[in-house]
């Protein structure tokens, strides 16, 4: 009998793919559900990591002339039924703040008292807040474009939540633009896809297919919807962003208008786009292993740990010595225009449990220094995507810090690319399609087929069957989506190729 | 007759001071009311002032240990019941959440449906919420210290709100840390005071006395609440950051125990400090002037603007190549290690209006480029705190423009701080008190006393005459405010000295 190798994570991926997502997180100490129904705490290494990815995203957004500004929390109900899909589209999963109070209720406790005259929702998305006040500010053409991003917290009332992918709150930002012409907008609009596919490969290490929401996925009151989809390592997919061309659809319901350049008054074309925690699930599902969390380099809240390893007193302060020095010396290094972040961790802890504390963690490099490696002038590296491990010069070492951190950046990108590109398949016919989905244990297993093309004829015409086998249309890629072909399930002409998938 | 000169803001700060606020506001674009009762849209302008703002307190809170972290939003209502000062204080003015989705109300519109089994309150200030994370988190003294900041959104129900200083939901950073003994949560209740301290003076240029809250202005559930108080330019207090020794009263209503390094179970000690949007308001109002907005160069979102002039194309094209190729020059100078942010104004308005436009939002510097400053190679430069205004050799000016801003700066505080001194007595009995604090027309007129230092042996003692005049104590100051003397009221010994003032 073959014994498992033993991993920092239980279960494996191969026993329980969602269990071993929860570990992970747990493991890595990202995130724990809070005594809030469906509400997550985001802990500070978990924070940390949010935190570098605004940071990145923040600077793309202002680069690609965007403005921050804030928005209300709250949206009174009037404003959520202007636009009719939108409503429809959020009215189930809605916070609604009905009171501004609280009193005793004479049982020692208290009560909601005053009573609003309109009841309040918490924000699940800042279309309708943010078009009353373009609205306001949009006179003439000179006003336009609009180019506004907000960072902040939305609510959408989940009833099975999971940690990162699906929460009652969540964190975001959403971009709202307005233009004087469609075309300004759908080029905003793409724009902005290119923006989040770029984030997501060159940062996250995530490589992503960008396409077109189907009709039936659309944003709740978009006229088009991009996305950017990743394969996970159980081959489901998970929409990582989406960038909506509103069309006139928003502007039309609320007003926002303003006077042409030739004296007449049209309504403003309007776009919106956003990325979430989400991200954060993405980035643990397409790299983490069965030790743990694996860290992409240019986000990771650390890149390098030492851990200094000593027995006695004097020991200690000749190694702490060098590991301060050594910190100092990598930390004048640089990943792009990064500085390299270094940590020393000197706690009291065992070297086994200090060491898988951060393999779980993720931290791209750990680093053990005692006496011997000082006298050889050297240091025990390992590497947190390939588990290699080796004593390394310190002047080599300081010398390719910066190389080695961007060769696993790269190394994680190609990986996944590899990963997504071996599990994605072109499929013709129904019967391919059907063992291509079809999985044993639905709930656990780490397979689920992968990304299907396939051509087909309409929607309506595939739906019973996606259903049936719980696959979904992720997209009509950008990249081939529209090239002619016979449609899998009946055999007729299809104008249109789409990426078929089970997902998050 | 003395016609008064023309000012860029209507009314002037001694015309009409409360509506000089809301105008300077308008006129900087920095927010605006929303159409949500209460809440504010903060604006590009506002909002990047708060984002320097963010940026420096980060760096200020991570330089002295602190992670950030994001808890829920929403509050359990049983939570805020535990602690009974803490619910007394936030009870009145408490956004609640009581069902969690909309359905048609069968009269074509919508009504709150799925009623909640427990109501949810929007987090006011979350010492409740984050006190059941850290119950949870410490078992060991090995846990401690936890020292963790939030920066989030909270709201509190305000019947008057004015923007930034009393709004229904504003943006601040919380702290909130648990300690193994009380001296430790002290140490660091006085730190985070001293660190609001040197930002608002450093980078604020808003001179803040340092004090402690008399027992009537208490945190609701604190023992001890230190506070920085600052003058604005009506002669008002503004509180402008609080940082509060929680003692163990959290800690027991929540259970936050561990066990000591000797074995017994004891409660931790707690601490939480925040400042909020309202230090914008204390911004505005310390420097703004009848013009509108001055912003202090380290917290400016834009340090200089250049304003090109020309007559046609062929001027236009010379003037712009100058700019930009001076824009480059100033942007590889610093003001500290910020770099210094340039902006290009070549907008197609008139010169006055566009002058007016960058004096009401108080950029720092503002540069007039045209044919003839590019002959004589120089630039002409106006300064938005002084408003001195000259010709400058353009080497000059680029070699200069750091120490420039930076004595901007200075004189911005000493200025402040003038101002304030000016207006800070001793005061030693009644009537004095009463002729400092006395006003012909309490709502607009810009004279409200001062800052009134003064003996007194009690709060209750003289809370009928504060109240009488509207008057309140601000905080007994860390610098002197235990020396011995004689109340100014009654003529007994006080043990205690406090700042009174009127405050917003």
């Amino acid at each position: 009998m073959n014994k498992p190798a033993k991993t920092a994570i239980t279960p494996t991926r191969q026993q329980d793919y969602p269990e071993w997502y929860q570990q992970v997180i747990k493991g890595a100490d990202l995130a724990e559900n809070s005594p809030v129904r469906g509400c997550m705490v985001i802990k500070p290494w978990g924070y940390a990591l949010w935190e570098n990815m605004q940071r990145v995203l923040d600077k793309m957004f202002k680069d690609t002339g965007h403005q921050n500004a804030y928005f209300p929390l709250f949206i009174p109900m009037s404003f959520l039924e202007k636009e009719a899909q939108h409503v429809e589209g959020f009215a189930k999963e809605c916070a609604v703040v009905t009171h501004h109070r609280l009193e005793p209720d004479g049982k020692g406790g208290l009560r909601p008292a005053g009573p609003l005259e309109e009841p309040l929702i918490v924000r699940p998305t800042s279309e309708t807040i943010i078009g009353a006040c373009y609205a306001k500010w949009i006179q003439s053409y000179r006003d336009l474009p609009i180019l506004i991003n907000q960072w902040a917290n939305v609510v959408r009332w989940e009833m099975r939540t999971r940690l990162f992918l699906r929460t009652a709150e969540f964190l975001w930002q959403e971009g709202h633009t307005a233009h004087a012409t469609a075309e300004e907008a759908m080029e905003e609009t793409r724009k902005m896809l290119e923006v989040y596919a770029d984030f997501a490969e060159r940062f996250m290490a995530v490589p992503v297919i960008k396409g077109e929401k189907t009709a039936g996925e659309r944003f709740p009151g978009a006229v088009i919807t991009y996305c950017i989809e990743a394969m996970m390592q159980d081959r489901k997919a998970l929409q990582a962003g989406t960038s909506h061309f509103l069309g006139q659809n928003f502007s039309k319901a609320q007003e926002i208008k303003f006077q042409s350049q030739s004296g007449e008054t049209e309504f403003a074309w309007t776009t919106s786009w956003g990325v979430s925690t989400r991200l954060i699930g993405a980035l643990i599902m397409t790299h983490a292993d069965d030790d743990g969390l694996v860290l992409p380099p240019r986000l990771a809240p650390s890149h390098v740990v030492i851990m200094p390893i000593y027995r006695d007193d004097t020991q200690r302060a000749e190694v702490l010595a060098y590991c301060k020095s050594l910190r100092g010396e990598l930390m004048l290094q640089r990943l792009d225009d990064q500085t390299i972040r270094v940590d020393i961790d000197d706690r009291d802890l065992r070297g086994g449990e200090k060491k898988w504390y951060h393999v779980k963690r993720g931290v791209p490099i750990r680093l053990e220094v005692g006496p011997k490696d000082i006298a050889n002038q050297a240091v025990f590296m390992a590497r947190r995507d390939t588990g290699e491990s080796k004593s390394v010069p310190r002047v080599e070492l300081v010398e390719t810090i910066g190389a080695i951190l961007e060769d696993m950046q790269n190394n994680l990108l190609k990986r996944a690319t590899a990963m997504r590109d071996e599990n994605t398949v072109t499929i013709t016919n129904e019967q391919d399609f059907r063992s291509f989905f079809k999985s044993e244990n639905e709930e656990n297993s780490p397979i689920n087929g992968g990304f299907a093309k396939c051509h087909f004829v309409s929607e309506d015409a595939v739906k019973p069957l996606l259903d049936e086998l719980k696959v979904t249309i992720r997209c009509i890629p950008l990249d081939g989506g529209t090239t002619p072909g016979k449609c899998f399930l009946t055999g007729k002409d299809a104008a249109q190729m789409a990426i078929f998938a089970k997902a998050y």
